[in-house]
């Protein structure tokens, strides 16, 4: 049982943790730290936090479990407003999309890497942001992925660990370079494609005129592109090299698919489709399994 | 009243059209042509048509209208095959993806287009295909592009816009290569980007590594990767210019960003993502408009 959760960043990952774990029983007492003031009244009034309070170190005294949901540039700043009150019996852990950058941020602020901080990922990310938008069931089925480094405590990590499955939360363990390349694939290069697509057709004199004939496919293609402006430009700052990488793959790719339509090379292009479509379905097949009980 | 419906290429659009059209009592015999024996007797044990048949003539000899629902690499040959029993009376249509390639078909076919026929493209695509897929609401508030030529009779585009305003779909018409310049920049860039992407990922060591950490955000921008690999690879031979222009844009655009993200300027980063976040509120604005009745 956690007797004082600290939820450090109210938005839809904090809130919902927050909502889940108070849902579960897994703590007795959440204290809501925001910027935002609003916000924070707001967190309140929902009942997803007990207490609110501006300060980080104030919010974070006497928690036993602090969990950093700030937009991953913010994370520094707030572990180094967390250092003064840094406590060896609590565990710390955060909710940033990428990983190496966090480490290196506690690395800075610290000196070496705290045993008692658990970096972490909740892959449940969604275009809604903000405390009215969390639920108890965000992390449901979803995977969770820590990253400890070799100075990490177990036990840290397995408290971390069972308050996200006590969200409902998969947790898996990843190298922190691993986890920033992989979903620099399957997360960071999609968004990145979406919003560059649809910027190239929104810059366009008519535009209207394009969207008005896009259907369903396009709306799925392009709902990612819906997704905050700042936390994406955060991430992309944060995971460059492999975002870089993954970029430069889906450009080469793109040449290839116009090369084989330039010379008309239909069995090489019925060939790649093939691959694809049998690929998602390899996806697919993951992805609803892990989903079944949904 | 149609007296007799011809729908040539049984499947998921042609299927629909035909079951659309009978529920709302627009004709009174359906005949279906199609090459595949098997799918054939599904639609008829399906009551989709009422007649079955195998040749393209024979089905299409007594028939009022005719709809060409073909991939679109076969419509040459289907039209080869209507020219002897070309009906003057009679009205033609298609369902392809793309038109000017139909329209140059037409004009190899006939020597020059005929009055009668009235090129037209459904925009209601769907992974799912063939005539188990089909369903008589599929066009209820989707849009139908109707590419006529200076050549074409007012009188037959009527017809044609009746029936698909019968099944529920609201008609608009376009010049031919706008209508694959428009398309090309909304579903073919889209889709070869989708394929694309979810290739490169595919032909890796370590894909289901990657899969199994990919959340909702990829599922959804992966959707038309499921889509026909023939029928993609048909579109991207018919449509060639206007989609190698657009993997073009795309591919210069993802640079743009790769270069604002190796420069780290997270001022025009955020910008850009913000540029697209709007745009893609734009497009949800007309799309929801206009499928606000569902």
């Amino acid at each position: 049982m956690i007797e004082r959760l600290c939820i450090v960043g109210v938005g839809l990952i904090g809130g919902s943790l927050a909502r889940a774990a108070r849902r579960a029983g897994l703590c007795r007492r959440v204290v809501g730290v925001d910027a935002d003031a609003a916000n924070l009244q707001r967190a309140q009034a929902l009942g997803v936090v007990d207490r609110g309070c501006a300060d980080v170190a104030e919010g974070a005294k006497d928690a036993d479990v602090v969990l950093i949901a700030v937009p991953v540039q913010a994370t520094e700043a707030v572990l180094a407003a967390l250092k003064p009150v840094w406590n060896s019996r609590a565990v710390y852990t955060d909710a940033g999309s990428t990983k190496v950058n966090v480490l290196e941020a506690a690395e800075r602020v610290f000196g070496s890497l705290p045993a008692n901080f658990v970096p972490g990922h909740p892959i449940a990310g969604a275009e809604r942001s903000g405390v009215d938008a969390s639920h108890a069931d965000l992390f449901r089925h979803k995977r969770v992925i820590l990253t400890p480094a070799a100075e990490t405590a177990p036990a840290a990590v397995q408290r971390v660990a069972e308050l996200w499955r006590g969200a409902g939360a998969e947790v898996s363990e990843m190298e922190p370079l691993r986890h920033d390349q992989v979903l620099a694939a399957t997360s960071h290069l999609p968004h990145v494609a979406a919003f560059a697509l649809v910027d190239m057709l929104g810059r366009e004199d008519e535009t209207e005129a394009i969207f008005r004939y896009a259907a369903g496919g396009f709306r799925d293609f392009t709902r990612i592109a819906s997704s905050d402006a700042a936390m994406w430009r955060d991430i992309c700052l944060a995971n460059r090299e492999p975002i870089l990488q993954r970029i430069e793959g889906l450009r080469d790719e793109l040449g290839q698919v116009a090369a084989l339509i330039a010379s008309g090379d239909g069995d090489a292009l019925l060939q790649l489709f093939q691959r694809a479509k049998a690929a998602r379905q390899r996806f697919l097949d993951l992805y609803e399994n892990n989903h079944h009980a949904q």
